[in-house]
This record gives C-alpha cells, structure tokens and sequence, in this order.
C-alpha cells in the first residue's frame, strides 16, 4: 500500500482524488500489486461534505512527520508555500509530484537536486500539456536523440481565443469573453493571453531537452492581446492561421533560440489543424525527425491522469532517483532573437512601407491598413527598415 | 559501462550501431552517466569494411554466455531463431530490447512473463510506430486511464500508397511499384498490403491497454488491394479519405472489438491529414479524453532510435523488472465483429441495390458502379441485404 498526500484541493487536487479512487483497481495492476491511497489532504478551506472528511488537514505537519506517506502531491499552484512545502517533502525522503508550472519553471533545478540527493523523484509531467504525455516521452522514449526543436501551441485558453476569431470572425476582447463565460479563461487572464503561462512551458520543455536551465524571465514572450480581424482575415487570404507559438531550437554547439509569439502558420502545416483547448508540441530528433504529441492540454481529469500517471510512477520507484534533470550553467547560451532570420507578417500603417521592402508579397489592404509579408531577413534588419510604422507577426517557415 | 549485443546487423540494426555511437556523450547523460557500449554484433553475413570488425560473430553462445553483455537488442525480425535467442538472453539474466513485432504478437506474453521471473526486462517500444513513442506512454504517462479505445494508421507502406492514390489519382498497382520503387513497400508487399502488419501492431497496443493477450490471428483484418480509384473519388466527393485504421475499442465489461480495415474518415477527422509514411495513433482514455501521437512509423533511425530508448530504459532498469505485461485468458473477450454497428460506404454493382437500402445517402455513379453510404446498421443486416453485390468499406464515424 502506497500512500499519498494531496496539497490543495483545487480542480486538479479533486481531480487527482477521483482519478485515484474511480480506476483504484486497474492502477494497482500497473503498480504491480501495490494499491495507492490518499491518506491526506491539505487545504485551508472546509469541504464538510466530501465524502472521506477524514482526510482533510490544515496542517502540512501532518503530512510531513508520517512516515507512511511516500508520495506527496502538489497541486496547490504558485510559488509560496508549494516550494518550502515540496523542498521539506523532498528532504524527508517523499517523492513529490506537480503540476505546479510555475513552481518547476522557478526551482525546479534545485527540487530536482534535492530529490537525487535523497534518493526519491520529483515528477511534473503534469506541469506541460495538461494530459498530453510530453515530459516522460521527451525524457525517455527520445533519449536516444539530439533534440533540434521543440514547438508548439501550448495554451489552451489563447488557442481558444485565436480559434473563435478564425472560424467566427469574434475580435480579440469578444472571444476572450466567450472564453471566460466558459471557464476557459481566468477572470484576470494575462498569465495566457500575453503568453506567461506559454513561456514558463516552453522554459521547461526546453531545459530538458538541452540539459541546461532556461530561466522563463529571459524568454522574449508576446501575447496575443493586440491581434485584429484584419490580421486574422489576411493570414486567411495568404491561407494561414495564426497561432501562439511556444519555440525553441536548439543547435549543435548547444546554443538555444527560444521565443513565445503569435505566428502566421501555413494551412499545411500540422499546427494549423489544432483548435479550440487543444495543444499539440512537435519535436524534432535528430534520428527521429518529426513527432507530434497532441490532446487536451488542460482540464481536471486530463491534468489529474497525467498527475496521477506521475505517482504511479512514483510508486514503482520508490527511492529509486528516476534522473531527470537539467543543470544551471553560468554561461548565456541563448541566442539574440533579433539575429535570428525569418520572415515577417506586416500590418502597416501606409501603403510606402511595402516600398521600402523589396520582393515583399502583398496581400492587399483594410482601409490605411496595408497587409504584406516580408522575404527572410533578420530581425534586426526588419526592425531598423519597419520603424514601428504598424504591427507584425512572425511567419512559422 | 554497460554492454550491448546486437543481433541482426540489417537496416534496424545498423541504424541501432549508429545511433549509439553518433549521441554517445548525450545517452550517457540519460543513463546517469552509466557508458553504453555496443561489444557483439551478431550476423550470419561478412561485413569486411565495418569500423569496428570485431564486434561480430556468427556464434550466439559468445554474447550468452558473456557476463558483461546485460542488453540484448534482437532485431533480427522473424520468429526462429529470434524468440529461441530472446528465450535464452532472458533466463540467462539479461535485458531484451526489440523492435520485431512479429515475435512480441506470437510469443511476447511468455518473454515477459520470463523477464519478469529473472528480474530483467523485455522491451519493445519500437515494435509499434517505429519511432513513434507509444508503447511506453500507454503504460505509464496514461496508466491512470481505463484506455476505451486505441486506433490509427498503423503501417507506413500502406499509408504511402493511399495517399498516392488520394493526392495524384494513381490505381492501387501503379502506388505500390512507386512505393517499392522508394524502397517504401518490399518486393513481396503482403505483409504490408493484406494488413497483417497493422494487425499484429494492434493486437499489440490492445493485449496493453486491456491487460489481456489479443491473438493476432483472431482479428478481422482486410488489406487496400482492391481500392479502386473511384472508391477515393466518390470517398473524396463525400469530403472524406480512404485510409487503412486498426482499431480497437475496449468496454468497460472488458469485451474488446478490434479489426484492421480500410476505412473511410472525414476530411475533419485528425486522421485524414496523416500522409505519406507517416503513422499517428490516437488513444481515448477515461480521464483524458483524446490523445493523438504523430511521426514516422518506420525507417532506419526513427526505429533504431526508439530501439535506443528502451536501451537506455534496461540501462536505468538493470535487475529491476517494469512490470509492462497483458495475461492469456482462457475465455474469449473479442467481440463478434459482425454485430457491430456502423456506416458503410458501398460500391455497387446496379443502381437497385441502392432501393433496398432505406435512407442511404447517394454519392453518384462511375459507369456501372454506383457509390452510396448507408445509414447506421449492423455489419450483419448490411450483409445480409448487400449481398455481395459490389464492395464495401466501413466508415469511421
């Protein structure tokens, strides 16, 4: 018998009890014979109508100073306590498993020392792709390649947003309505739409991928929050979507070019087919080339299986260091992104801005707004040449 | 350091051999720093010009009754005399990795059961999807899921040879010889063609997701022989592709349905825009809904890479078994295909085999053949008023 603790008693952490509990028999089969049960779970708030209130504890003692519980569960969400409780978890020898993004994308190199030192795991394949299994796969069933790229539509929420403007023509603040109506977006909704929540995923993805820490905060990030009809319209005539894109590649000599941006994305492309709450990340191998992990990237029950995918996991290696990691290294190995070539998606502001881009591709204009899209250029030189005259996205090539 | 045997030195096994070498420094890492060195390659054939000459060997008993060779890799593909070696490797201690999905359909249930009496490991994600990481999500990412169904595009040849006959209007006998051309389709493509190939990955993924051994010989399976070009321009008409699925749905009572067929998908479907030789392969769980996983199905390095990962996998897991495994039961849990209810979409041979079908949905005729999709039915009610009258395929809804 394993068991758990459960730290918040949110979407997920109910998720995560019923998970446990609706499909007990056929996780002990996975396990080998081992059942998992929650022994605890913490929560400052009162539910006097669940149905094990047994379990319901205020204080983290509790959990900590049983020797029963092996596995501690945290899914309370931002830094503070969910870092000094999984820290002292992890030093009492329990192995801790999240879906805590922020949090792995903040100390998850130290959490993970700390689980090796003591010889126990500390597991977050929830953290990216709500139950799309991406972390494991990247960590295992990839082992045995160079990663090249990682990229991928990674916030439900915005995905949402962008496929109501593209589908029905909604503007950027009427879709984010709907979205709210739905429960798909929170009531303060910047950590999605101006591409936080994108930037801490891609952050972690990316460490695992080249072995090395990518501080999220350096991360050239934009949101979705200043895309128009006319933009989504012509991207539709040039037979593209637009999406926001979690992306980084990573060369040989260990340098990584990573940004979270809006992109116009051909209707060819794998991506573009990815809508609603859906996310999808495409990894590049070297030895594998493409591979495309695709599902619900949020949800109760799908972040609840992955959590639970995770203790089951946990269980079968109880005091057995799993390796995953990534290091800090006291270099800068992230590429300037205006060095980087690509071309651009344009919305100027007069009709001579297309004059000062040769072999430019116009795509027509809305009124004084005048729609082209760029040849490869750097960004740099594409900056200096457009002087703010507009807007522009990127063009995923 | 650990030692590695391979056995069989063809395209997999030499892929295997180049992938070990090319990211030696990165799977060391992956392996907590344990060095992966390859000491035996087994080859009835001469290879003079090979780097390291050596490693091979024609004996098996040098790698048997080598101590130091913990990995055995077989892909020799086949069943004699890679189940007797694989037999051997195992009760003499050592880890088996594999990428022959001929041998894990006929025999895996016994090389497991052996891995896990002598505490080592028989591992095979590469049996499915070549690199197409699967085998290994489905048992741990998604083991908090009752898995309720698993279908997909199973075979790389076929998939080439239809999409050939969907995008460039090709008959079945001119796709194949492009495909044997590239090399895509072996010169005896019956394996591929007929469907056995799919079926033995979907007996697979299904003994899996069900915990139960599914016998390859007992699922309905039908190749894409004899697809005509106008069943792909009426399936077009109708907003749709041909392609060839392996399916399997699991109830909760444990009945499982499971065929190989080509079937019709809408254009919506994520299925429709997997093309060429790739595979993708979609998984329904309880908890998480939908989740698809796209990539190359075959190929030299996508296969060896996946071989690779399981390698690295036994590395980590030296003497510590990961209970992946399904039962034989003695009671037959395959439902009768014929009671199934579907949508078909029929060829016919005269326009009044249409009347006797009440509410079908008529397409058009080409000459004397006369396209039409039923409505839902039993497999056996549609037989039964069909009457051989034409052809048929079954549409995936």
């Amino acid at each position: 018998m394993i068991k758990v603790a459960i730290l918040g008693y949110g979407v997920v952490g109910s998720g995560v009890y019923e998970v446990i509990h609706k499909n007990e028999k056929s996780i002990a089969k996975k396990t080998g014979g081992k059942a998992i049960q929650v022994k605890y779970i913490l929560d400052l708030r009162d539910f006097p109508d669940h149905e094990e209130p047994h379990l319901f504890t205020k204080n983290f003692d509790d959990i900590l100073q049983d020797p029963e519980v092996s596995i501690v569960v945290e899914v309370m969400g931002g830094l503070s306590p969910a870092y000094e409780y999984s820290r002292a978890a992890l030093y009492a020898g329990k192995n801790v498993v999240t879906s805590n993004k922020e949090l792995v994308a903040e100390h998850g190199t130290e959490l993970m020392e700390i689980a090796k030192e003591h010889n126990v795991n500390y597991l977050f394949e929830a953290s990216v792709g709500g139950g799309i299994p991406i972390i494991r796969p990247l960590n295992q069933c990839l082992a045995a390649n160079e990663i090249e790229e990682i990229y991928g539509i990674l916030n439900g929420t915005t995905n949402y947003i962008l496929t109501k403007m593209i589908t029905e023509g909604s503007d950027f603040a009427g879709a984010l309505a709907e979205a709210q109506r739905l429960g798909y977006a929170e009531r303060n909704p910047e950590a999605d739409v101006e591409g936080y929540d994108a930037c801490r995923k891609i952050a972690i993805l990316t460490s695992l991928a080249c072995g090395k820490y990518v501080n999220w905060r350096n991360v050239e990030t934009q949101g979705i929050t200043s895309i128009t009809r006319s933009d989504v319209a012509f991207a539709e005539k040039y037979n593209a979507v637009i999406k926001l894109i979690g992306f980084a590649k990573i060369s040989p000599d260990g340098a990584v070019y990573i940004r979270v941006c809006p992109m116009v994305i051909s209707k060819e492309h794998q991506l573009s087919d990815v809508n609603d709450v859906f996310n999808a990340i495409l990894v590049k191998g070297d030895s594998i080339g493409d591979v495309m992990f695709y599902g619900r990237g949020a949800g109760k029950l799908p972040t609840a299986s992955a959590v639970v995918a995770d203790v089951i996991d946990a269980a079968k290696h109880i005091h057995i260091n799993k390796i995953i990691t990534w290091k800090k290294v006291d270099h800068d190995f992230l590429v300037d992104p205006s060095s980087v070539v690509g071309r651009f998606f344009v919305r100027a502001n007069s009709k001579a801005v297309i004059d000062d881009f040769a072999n430019a591709e116009f795509l027509g204009n809305d009124g004084d707004e005048w729609f082209f899209i760029t040849k490869e250029m750097t960004e740099n030189a594409f900056t200096e040449t457009f002087a703010n005259r507009g807007a522009f996205l990127r063009v995923l090539d």
